[in-house]
């Protein structure tokens, strides 16, 4: 397709900070109009921010080069230049192919080519902690922010689709943590925004297509040894094929919907928690009464929140349930080891202590 | 297997209802042991009714035939027996295929072998609301309820397993209209008792073969004009080799939470929905701001719970999300119709009413 293109300069796109109304240009490719709508609509409002430093930028576009990334840089170089935003890119060099660094050379020229400016390469060193996927995961937000922050900007976008948030759903259910763990990725988070958790993957690609931008291949993404590149490559298309098309969305609409019940959840318990939590040497302690009066859902909650918040340990179902059980079916039971702490019932209370 | 065996007579559960604590006996097989003691858990407490009618029971268990209700029955007539409880069978025919008299009748009489009694025979009309499956499904519980009226039991056990459990969660995630639709089902709703939802069927088919019962194969189990049967078939083996074996464990561990989470919502509704709504000629309203005032996940649960409770209509959570968005982005907009009724905003209320 459209052979010569190399995805880097001469794109119809180039002269798109000049808009005028009654201009003849061909039609818009319902794909391109879709990734831009999305991104006009989760930037609007964003305000340039007073100080406009030379090397500074409004947002921050997080490339990677592949199809996704690539289609909201340029939506996001389009739209922002039309209201007046200052648009940069980023790319996080994570260092853990051979040519990395190359791939990441050709993102920044294809950003440039799309008018962000400025565009930041950042080489991030990926330790271990937590496996392969997470420590890449962390170092990597790290490194975005501290762009962000560098540069003035008071937003990072992020590429991540429909067809991410639905993989996210499945692995969160996959794990079987509760409905918690089906909340997927929020469209907005601190400083990141998600504009494209409505569009999907062959949206994307097909937005690359019609703009003569040529995306990297990551070969992570069919690496079969990832639980995602599983579910994307031969669980969700066997899902698609049995329960019919519309299940991705039908994630995603699961994935918002937990997420709602979540924010509820924890609106509930900051409400309640200060009154609910007494903190003494022997640790912090929760009276079994007032846990017994919630609801089960509001009690687990309550819960993890305090071994969550005092311990940063994150407990499993069946753990929370255990710790329950001193509540709703007290019968004299010792002290419940869990990682690090341990939970048990005084006098009354709940007690939380370290080990 | 077995050669000869018909699932009829001649077990050596049939002198159950003796327990001797030093017999010596070949040990017990884990499946029979497992399904024992999810009966024995689940009946735990229940109360024989004063009335000893000759012709009732106390408990009834509700059989098809199928691996997993002949388990069921076989586990709940030693459990029963064992805590003097009466416990019958229901076999509901539902006249949809060939020679299901024969079926029901040999069901009836592995029930009776199985020691229960009384063992009664319904033949139900299915009608044709709202699909073949849910006409089945209505006309079945139906009858099981008046079965258990007549003979007074207070009890009606159903065989669903963790399998059927896990298939109802991924339905259900299929239709994508919240986390409400995840609950599957509930251990425990009015006199349905499910005591083997914490058990594989596969243990149920090995609790038949080892107590030489031969189930029946209900042919429309591998029909895959069934969305339940596709799952079933297909769509939770690929789950189970992509994401590792507990996928069907981890589906109804979210069911159990999503079913808490609905119960505590329920709960929050309960005890505020008399104080915001208001009846009037036309019709039932709720003041826009005390729903603002709650957060997404209770708003959207108070509409639906409203336009279901008084028109019988449950809400899509597109419909509930256009309907929410009077109270969260109204800029004057019109009525929205709703299957057979409007909801609209005047003056500060939100008000539903039929069309």
């Amino acid at each position: 397709m459209r052979p010569g293109a190399n995805g880097v300069g001469r794109r119809p796109a180039r002269c798109n900070s000049v808009v005028r109304v009654n201009d003849v240009r061909p039609p818009l490719h319902p794909s391109v109009a879709a990734l831009r709508k999305a991104v006009r609509d989760a930037i609007a409002g964003t305000a340039s921010t007073p100080s406009r430093d030379v090397a500074g930028a409004d947002l921050l576009v997080a490339l990677s080069g592949g199809a996704d990334s690539l289609a909201l840089a340029a939506a996001a170089a389009f739209e922002a230049a039309k209201v007046g935003l200052r648009a940069g890119a980023v790319i996080v060099d994570h260092g853990l192919q051979p040519g990395s660094a190359d791939v990441a050379a050709r993102a920044a020229d294809q950003a440039r080519a799309l008018g962000l400016d400025p565009v930041l390469v950042r080489v991030v060193e990926v330790g271990s902690e937590g496996g392969p996927e997470a420590a890449a995961r962390a170092a990597r937000y790290t490194a975005l922010d501290a762009a962000r922050v560098e540069v003035g900007a008071s937003l990072v976008l992020l590429a991540h689709t429909l067809d991410d948030q639905a993989e996210t759903v499945l692995l969160g259910l996959a794990r079987g943590s509760g409905t918690g763990s089906l909340q997927g990725m929020a469209p907005v988070s601190g400083a990141l925004l998600r504009p494209l958790l409505g569009i999907r993957r062959s949206q994307t690609r097909e937005a690359c297509a019609a703009e003569g931008l040529e995306p990297w291949h990551d070969p992570h993404n069919t690496d079969d040894a990832y639980a995602r590149v599983r579910v994307r490559e031969r669980v969700l298309p066997v899902l698609e094929a049995e329960l019919g098309p519309g299940i991705a969305e039908a994630l995603a609409r699961t994935a918002d919907a937990a997420r709602e019940d979540a924010d509820a959840f924890e609106e509930m318990i900051e409400e309640t928690i200060e009154e609910l939590v007494e903190h003494a040497e022997a640790g912090i302690s929760v009276s079994a009464g007032a846990l017994a009066a919630n609801p089960a859902a509001l009690r687990q909650r309550i819960i993890r929140y305090i071994v969550q918040s005092e311990f940063g340990v994150s407990l499993t179902r069946s753990q929370t349930i255990e710790v329950a059980r001193l509540v709703t079916d007290w019968a004299g039971q010792g002290p419940i080891d869990l990682p690090g702490l341990t939970a048990s019932r005084h006098a009354g209370r709940i007690v939380f202590a370290a080990r």
